[in-house]
């Protein structure tokens, strides 16, 4: 523990966490200080650089509140999140794919009845959307609950409004139970491409990296049913410019699906439009729960994670 | 870039950082999106830990203050701080060592003259510290600045008390300049162990750690004086109990010292103390700068760095 260098004080920090009481703790944090060394020494990080890294973490920090989650967005630009949704959803083939969770989500949005209005006022071209939810065996899943949320035309979501100080509460978010025979659907507003939130050390990171903020348009699920498994997820919007460069790598095949357009006139609800309007469907599939293994495992991750947004 | 899965991400997060235009923040950023990924891979991170992550560092964020620099505590902690130090001050054989900078240190502490107290009020054993700084040809350096700062009895910073509404500023720290022969001597406290901030979330880090947080005994030095290094270190009391498991790592053989004590009595600047006291004294050996590589390297610290202390 004395005259460490730079070859062995790798092992000394290790040692020092012999310790700890949780065998999970231990292996987390030797693969941490293992990786974090191994990348200090692999480009002779200089004393500036270093400084330079906590400043910029200090920025990070002082950035995010309630309503900015900037290590969530740094998380979510380096891939990270990305990775972490891939190692954590190994799903048999047929399943929806899941999808990052991103830092817009919102607990307790309100309740909205199949066939209500989801946008609350949200600014947008007109969007019917309609879908089932069903489980691997093809049958459908009943009354499942899903959380559904969105930018508006101007690329915003609601907190990001509120952030400014608007009053945007719950627009173009909601929460909806799909009927006994796991059918739903909803008016709301086109999705629309929007820049993650880039006037921060994020986008300055990004800026350096010679990367833009963008996402291509979607549409977030968050989608639950007694005995199948949580699905966080989007639905792209098919055509999007930005659907091979997505600023967060979330974008899959299986989830991009067509918003067609229609002229003004007879709306899927029995009303008309005097301008054009879009309609989507979509069906989910829901990977059937694990017996003892798959719940604990989801369980952890709404709660934790919505706090953030 | 859609479909990535765990094995492919890595790859497609690098490739956008194709067009960086800085080659080194290319490199810089190449490094560190491979080891994070690695380490994600290699423990199979869960939702649930990686959104535990986002919540520490959060904290970690929102205790920052400008006098209190969690991030900087989070790298000393890891070991990372000593590790970067390790690779930036390779010296040649007879310079003194460097170590860690820690979050204690102010930009401008106040000019004390040669035999001057430092201490300023702060609680403490009396202690009489002299030395001499000189080249690696054992010539004197003369007129080096010295600044020095250090814990008082309570093992306490002026700026730990200051956080705390206290009015404690600049005790314990001054800056010296040597004579023209590198002579310096100074009035202060006897240095004591302390524990680092860990009422915090790196606090919490090291208690599930089943890591202490103590430091042992040390007075912090910054050295510098034209056409040599700068030289950030400490020198640590012998026989301190935390010598062999310094929570920063720190501790270098080579800048052990004894600090004699003495009966009360006549004390080396001419008075009488009626408690006992202490006497140090140090030779710091400086390296010359190399002509145009090691000024820049190195000028970028200090500011920085101080700023956040
Ligand atoms: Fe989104
Ligand atoms: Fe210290």
């Amino acid at each position: 523990m004395r005259n460490l260098d730079e070859d062995n004080i790798t092992r000394a920090v290790i040692a020092m966490h012999a310790d700890a009481k949780d065998a999970r703790v231990r292996t987390l944090m030797t693969s941490l200080v293992q990786h974090i060394h191994s990348f200090a020494r692999e480009v002779e990080l200089t004393e500036e650089e270093w400084f330079k890294g906590i400043r910029f973490l200090t920025e990070v920090g002082h950035i995010t509140t309630d309503v900015r989650q900037e290590f969530i967005l740094l998380s979510d630009t380096l891939g990270l999140s990305m990775l972490v949704t891939a190692l954590n959803n190994k799903k048999p083939q047929g399943c929806t794919e899941a999808t990052v969770f991103g830092p817009f989500h919102v607990e307790g949005s309100p309740l909205v009845p199949l066939g209500g209005d989801v946008a609350n006022g949200a600014e947008g071209e007109p969007c019917f959307v309609r879908g089932s939810v069903i489980g691997t065996d093809g049958q459908p899943v009943p009354n499942a609950e899903l959380q559904v949320w969105q930018a508006d035309a101007a690329g915003k979501y609601d907190v990001q409004y509120a952030r400014d100080g608007g009053d945007h509460e719950h627009r173009a978010r909601g929460t909806l139970i799909a009927d006994a025979q796991g059918n739903f659907h909803f008016k709301t507003i086109r999705a629309e491409a929007y820049p993650i939130p880039h006037d921060g050390p994020v986008g300055r990171m990004l800026e350096a990296l010679g990367r833009h903020p963008w996402r291509p348009a979607h549409l977030h699920f968050l989608i639950t049913a007694p005995g199948f498994d949580r699905l966080i997820t989007h639905v792209f919007r098919n055509g999007d410019r930005y659907l091979d460069s997505d600023a967060v790598f979330g974008v899959r095949s299986s989830l991009i699906a067509d918003w067609i357009e229609h002229p003004p006139g007879a709306t899927p609800d029995g009303g008309t439009s005097d301008v054009p309007f879009y309609t989507l469907d979509f069906r989910f599939v829901l990977n059937p729960a694990a017996a003892n293994v798959a719940a604990p495992q989801t369980a952890g991750v709404a709660s934790p994670r919505s706090a953030s947004a």
